[in-house]
């Protein structure tokens, strides 16, 4: 979920949003070139001063994360953390309360993903894993943003305008409409000055910025900005499909789940489709299916795409098989070790979002309190 | 403000929403009368078993109070108090940031508003006047609430529909858009069972009993119901027009504010609108000014407005001025003689808002933490 969160709308489509090899609109190719030059001299301030960085992230909870989330979002919400950034990841369970097959068992689905987070390397020492209906501060920001945004701008919203083609205007949630303004809360709460997306995801932060600048602009004195006016960071995750060569998703059934066995990964791979041409190549465009195997071998080998296949070659579909199984399973067993690990102890994962809710309520009320003051909303 | 809750909308409209000799709309006839033997059934409730009522009302922080504030709800609330309901006034400060001339002087708006209510009676040891700006978890509430309601029937609100009649629905702030959603919270934080609205006022609470509704549909086990579903008392209070014969509105400068000295109020009724009839009479539909200030001085002798005028008769409109001077003046003596003893102590009237806030506070928590159990969002 929370699109410019680092994953989508919705979790079923959640890696498809990843910059993949598909071109931008024309329209909006200048807008990603400058946010391509923005984001490496970002990466290299990073390098460089990582404390200057609080980086927001998040998800909704509608599962265990497959490989796509891992590639996509995951991984680098790890690097950035580990490069020293202050990572915070939001659970965006409050955005699935419409979706009945998740709200029923949510503090399940929130435990997943929290074990996810942990096991890809998200340490609670340092970053921070919160849900945000554990943060009435947080969620208070709602009302003084939804003062600076027309319901024109909230329509225009890429998540909003997806789900009003999807229904009508009319039948969508007030929760829904409103999403643009809870998504800048959930940044805009903790200060984050950074937020990891995809290309296709870059006009889903602009809201956003619109809301501080606004802010600032009415209420911030002396020039003193409130809150400040959150970057995009580019991610430079190539897209990953499912094992059918359509975007990866838990629903469609060609999804691996970091969580699954190696027996079920195999089995998995196994039954991926390919094509009649027996010599292996990376040609993500015309081989679709081929390469998104391809793809995943050498994402798991950190190796060139074009590399693994050549290696591959003539040898066919299934020494590719052979080699994505092999690759995935052995680059996820340490990972899946750490997963098994804490799921034997829930109380630990609970303690974890716990610490996790009781920083980001502290950080929250902070934030409020110097937004109520510069609106002169005390008392 | 918060239509529902006594008031209307706008500040500078408040009296003329509450119920006159305006004929409903026959569609809403039946409706009417099916509210008013309900609220009769309800005030012999409130008679027998008063204790069983939360009462919710509330305003927006636009400026001191005037008498068609103080005879439309002021009195009507006080008199709730006093009956031994529980009563909560919400001043809803988040509802005027779009204001300008309001937004720059929020705290001393605020004061004033609970500067009138203790003037009046209000008695803060047994009712809680609170900003909910202050209240997070009030506001949190906001987010489940929008989830149950559509972006249709947030268009239908009368306060939204009157909003986007006065510029273009794009052009409608997120927070004007999502004002039902906001006063179902203000009403339902506390659990009020009661708000006591004006006949014009009906359709504004139908949102709030929605969300309610479905919630307990939704959410409740066992038939327990999470939330209330609260109930109109419609009030007896007549529409008291200003001293030009339209609608009593500080910007219009035809209302006597609570605070006004003796003279400014013997001022204001000297230029006040007559006719050229000298006979005096109380017949509204045709003589509304007249008939105006033989409502004011009938509402603050406590006697009925025909024997009043009759009492006058033909001594004319001078006698009639006199009589209504006297009348307001004495009535307001000993509520301006309380208002200006708080207003020499800033620190208390602080107070009172300090405590109020707390105990909302307590309430809200309490009522939030019911709703995430009922929804499973406690981890």
């Amino acid at each position: 979920m929370t699109t410019s969160l680092g994953a989508t709308a919705t979790a079923a489509s959640s890696a498809s949003a990843e910059p993949g090899p598909s071109t931008p609109a024309p329209a909006d190719e200048l807008g990603v070139r400058a946010a391509r030059i923005r984001s490496a001299e970002l990466e290299e301030q990073i390098r460089t001063d990582p404390r200057r960085f609080r980086v927001s992230t998040g998800d909704r909870p509608t599962g265990r994360l497959h490989l796509g989330h891992y590639f996509g979002t995951l991984h680098n919400r790890v690097r950035l953390q580990d490069l020293g950034t202050e990572l915070f990841v939001v659970i965006a369970d409050y955005q699935v309360l419409t979706d009945r097959d998740v709200a029923d068992d949510l503090p399940g689905h929130v435990e997943e993903l929290v074990l996810d987070h942990l096991a890809a390397g998200v340490d609670p020492a340092r970053s921070t894993i919160f849900t945000h209906s554990a943060i009435p501060a947080l969620n208070q920001l709602l009302l003084p943003f939804l003062s600076l945004v027309s319901v024109s701008e909230l329509g225009r919203n890429p998540t909003v305008k997806d789900e009003i083609a999807h229904s009508r205007q009319a039948a969508v949630s007030g929760l829904m409409f409103t999403y643009p303004a809870h998504q800048a809360a959930d940044i805009l709460f903790c200060k984050a000055n950074l937020v990891p997306v995809g290309q296709d995801q870059l006009p889903h932060l602009e809201l956003t910025r619109v809301i501080a600048r606004r802010l600032n602009h009415r209420y911030g004195s002396g020039g003193v900005p409130v809150l400040p006016e959150p970057e995009a960071l580019l991610s430079a995750a190539p897209l990953l499909l499912g094992t059918d060569g359509t975007k990866m998703s838990k629903s469609r059934g060609n999804a691996i789940a970091l969580a699954a066995s190696a027996d079920e990964t195999a089995r998995l791979i196994r039954g991926a489709k390919t094509d009649s041409e027996r010599h292996i190549s990376y040609e993500p465009a015309t081989r679709p299916e081929v390469s998104g195997l391809v793809l995943l071998t050498a994402l798991c080998l950190g190796r060139d795409p074009r590399q693994v296949a050549d290696d591959i070659g003539g040898a066919g579909a299934a020494a590719l098989k052979a080699a994505a199984t092999e690759a995935v399973n052995e680059y996820l067993a340490p990972l899946r070790a750490r997963r098994a690990m804490y799921a034997r102890d829930r109380g630990h994962v609970r303690q974890v979002l716990r610490e996790g809710n009781e920083r980001a309520s502290a950080i929250a009320e902070t934030t409020l309190n110097e937004v109520r003051a510069a609106m002169k909303t005390l008392y």
